[in-house]
């Protein structure tokens, strides 16, 4: 008799993922068994990759461990830490270890939560010569994501989600994004395996907290049961559609660049509304705006003085960057 | 003293799109003067267009007229539709008339009534030689039709919701897509007139009611009350890249179609995945697939058959094509 499927499930997922480490692996030429991490704050997600991943390892010859962040927000999270190592131990994870980060306030409390969390795992695994470090995101936490994107209304690569490969090297991993949160739920159960879970995922101060208890509910209410699945298809299609149109851009700009700073007007206006726009905020970008700073709108003004021209004067863009048309030349230039 | 905004803001939409579309009846060297109809429910957004209509058209040069449709769905549909054609009337649009139709079933009820409506605008606007037929679908409806395309989770295409110009010759145009469902019933209530409200709007039966009045406002709480423009800026966004997809799968198509019915594998791997599967769907659907048939998972065998070759055999898709690969070439054939 095979594992319970939600078990079959993760570990699926997590076999998956391996081989693919592997692969790249060997294709180094390195002869040692590469070292896979998993960053586990001790919720159901992360201890149902953890255990898939001790389970896997050993048989694909893949020597497993894990690391678990300290974010010191709450009284006792040392504790709480400590008690996931004992966890990760208890599943033969080695190493298994506890980072204490020092978290700051920079973009709000869940970016600035994220950072220092990240920052640590990259030390982890640099310290260790870690090959992967893998991170729990479910098709659950996808989904959501995607809405977070939506609301920012910033078009196609904002509604790509998280990808599934990220980080210096492809480092981190999501095994899970097409694994719901139910399955990893009930794969911990089915393992006996305690969980904690995090008071941050259900204070409706968090954004993501009030969707997912209250947003993503009602959206499913009012559409049906295959939201969180749509959502997280979307996900994948608006990512590819998102990395096609960007090597178009970057291609159309090759061949429309002049002079430095200068874009070729003619050109320009010979593209695709979707492709221009990518490329004058690509050229924007690299001539010194914040990429955080540019919104829509901004690009839209510099798109009219090539679409709408009737003798606009130069435009301040974030950045002190300028841009003004110049007989059949764009010249964009921080002054 | 100018007027209130919300009525300057509605006017404002409706001069755009008359001034468009003069322009486009100059261009065809017409000299009598275009006639533009409203198709109106009696609802505060289609009530609203309607006064606009009548306020801007004598203006320019325009004729303006209404047609409301009587669907026939509950007793005393046609009451309220002369009731409707009065109140065009005392706005001084003429003709102003109301239209039956029968609503059949396919597709589900709200299908079927949109059908039967489209068919009979059509023939008005046929019959009266209108040059344009304005719709009243505001900027929430923009906002539902995006999140209703989400649901879908198809794609890029299916975020784009209305477009601000459809139909035979570009004939319906949708004024008020950037305009706000208050700022409408504002401007009927700042000009008195009386509107009508749907029942089938707050029948909770209908998947567009249950977001309009369930959905949209949990996502407002949870996301902040910026959602309905992200939505709408979505939609725009999203339409103009997958136009921009479509033009390139368009031309890749060209370039690696062989013998009838055949496209060349080497060609078909060196696209990003994003063309790829346009083109591929699009030759399935050329050979015979019908489009409301053919699903992601469709698509993703047949690009298996270029992206993970291991010599499998043709495949079935809806509509009896087949595909197989054949030496250097993926043959799509109904059969």
């Amino acid at each position: 008799m095979g594992p319970h499927p939600a078990v079959a499930a993760i570990r699926l997922a997590v076999r998956r993922v391996l081989h693919d480490v592997l692969n790249r692996h060997c294709a180094q030429a390195r002869t040692e068994p590469p070292l896979v991490l998993v960053a586990c704050s001790g919720g159901a997600d992360s201890m149902a990759l953890a255990s898939a991943l001790a389970f896997e390892a050993p048989r694909l010859g893949v020597r497993a461990g894990g690391v678990t962040v300290d974010h010191g927000l709450q009284a006792g999270s040392d504790l709480r830490a400590a008690e996931v190592v004992l966890r990760l131990r208890s599943l033969h994870l080695d190493p298994a270890e506890a980072v204490a980060v020092r978290v700051g306030k920079e973009g709000g409390p869940e970016a600035a939560a994220r950072d220092a969390r990240y920052a640590a795992l990259d030390a982890a695994a640099e310290r260790h010569g870690a090959a992967a470090v893998l991170l729990g995101h479910t098709r659950d936490d996808q989904a959501e994501t995607v809405l977070l994107g939506l609301a920012r209304g910033s078009g196609t690569r904002s509604l790509s989600g998280m990808a599934a490969t990220t980080g210096h090297l492809g480092r981190y991993r999501r095994p899970f994004l097409g694994v719901d949160r139910q399955t990893a739920r009930t794969a911990c159960l089915i393992q006996s395996l305690p969980v904690w879970d995090d008071p941050h995922n259900t204070d409706p101060a968090y954004t993501r907290s009030r969707l997912r208890h209250e947003g993503l509910p009602a959206l499913e209410k009012a559409l049906g049961k295959g939201v969180v699945e749509a959502l997280a298809r979307t996900a994948q299609l608006s990512r590819d559609d998102a990395d096609a149109l960007d090597s178009w851009a970057a291609d159309a700009e090759r061949t429309i660049r002049g002079a430095e700073g200068t874009l070729d007007v003619a050109g320009l206006f010979a593209l695709p509304p979707a492709v221009r726009r990518r490329v004058l905020r690509r050229a924007v970008i690299d001539a010194g705006a914040p990429a955080g700073s540019l919104f829509a709108r901004h690009i839209e003004e510099v798109d009219r003085l090539i679409t709408a021209w009737r003798g606009q004067g130069a435009l301040n863009l974030p950045g002190r960057v300028g841009v003004r048309r110049q007989g059949g030349r764009l010249v964009i230039r921080q002054g």
